[in-house]
């Protein structure tokens, strides 16, 4: 076996899913691309996501407790990176490669476009430091018949959606199918070990 | 544009990656497969993870306030899921298909055989209701020279990482590459809205 090498701290969880937030801001409803965002819970079915504090979209989560989580798909991949680029702080329309949507919650913005997307609202803030850790209830799923299964469930190869690794900076698509979770290894015989 | 559906509050995060959270039990170390799991802050570097309460991992990241989290590759997908089929709370050893290996931190056993491996300090503990979420610092991350690209970043296509949807619970590797992050959206031209 090679080499271990130590690469400090600013290690990452490979791959990340990259998603797009909708904020409502004073003048208008924002989406900015999220890739630190996961479920953290699963009664009642929360998600974690941490924002650093400069962003427009913390402070219109903050104003209305609600935000929504769009999930694009490998055709939007420009229009996703392009949100990360502009910044409404600097008057930047990100609504305008999208159609806005919403669901049950007045300030959860969702994009028409992408396969899914998540309604979410605020149940806790925590302030880590330089981001904003906001975890949150997910209180509807929307999605459309095109995208789901034969079991009525999301499917990832219908959805699309697409990952970021850092510190690389690049954009993968979902690969192939390897087995199924929670069944797979259940033939699976670890070695034993021998007693000495 | 086809019927926008509400398929509940049970919605995820598509994909997820999926990684196996080292921690030191009383008898033993035991790696948990754990996807809900992300970065959540830049500086310093931080990550959070939501685990059930009722799991011995959690206990031993309590006690210590240390634990690892090494990232497996294709190849140990039927390990992995094993070690979600069979639990510590009821004896079993979950470092037998692995070799356990240690950086600078006492108690954040990893897995040798994991492409890379992240050992992290715990900061902050919240609780949601029957998760917990461990706020961590990242104090190293080990990986192997045969995992770098050609600038010395960990590279996905060498690691070949995978991830799990929900609740479908299928395994996926990475597939293609798409483009440049913070990059590949520069010429995209948003749709110039036409004033009325």
């Amino acid at each position: 076996m090679s080499e271990r090498i130590d690469l400090g701290p600013q290690g990452f969880i490979y791959p990340m899913p990259m998603t797009l937030v909708g904020a409502d801001l004073p003048d208008r409803p924002n989406f900015m691309p999220v890739a630190w965002i996961n479920r953290v819970q699963m009664n009642p079915p929360r998600l974690a996501c941490g924002l650093n504090k400069h962003h427009a979209t913390n402070a219109g989560i903050r104003d209305h407790g609600e935000f929504g989580v769009s999930i694009p798909s490998i055709d939007m991949v420009e229009a996703t990176d392009w949100c990360g680029l502009v910044s409404a702080n600097r008057a930047a329309d990100k609504t305008a490669p999208f159609t806005v949507v919403r669901g049950t919650l007045a300030h959860a913005p969702m994009i028409a476009e992408c396969p899914i997307a998540l309604e979410c609202r605020v149940v806790e803030l925590f302030d880590l430091g330089t981001h904003e850790l906001f975890i949150a209830d997910i209180v509807a799923t929307w999605t459309q018949p095109q995208y789901l299964d034969e079991d009525g469930k999301p499917d990832v190869l219908k959805m699309q959606p697409f990952v970021l690794t850092m510190p690389d900076n690049r954009y993968w698509s979902v690969g192939d199918y390897l087995g199924p979770a929670w069944s797979i290894g259940r033939d699976f015989q670890p070695p034993v070990a021998l007693e000495e």
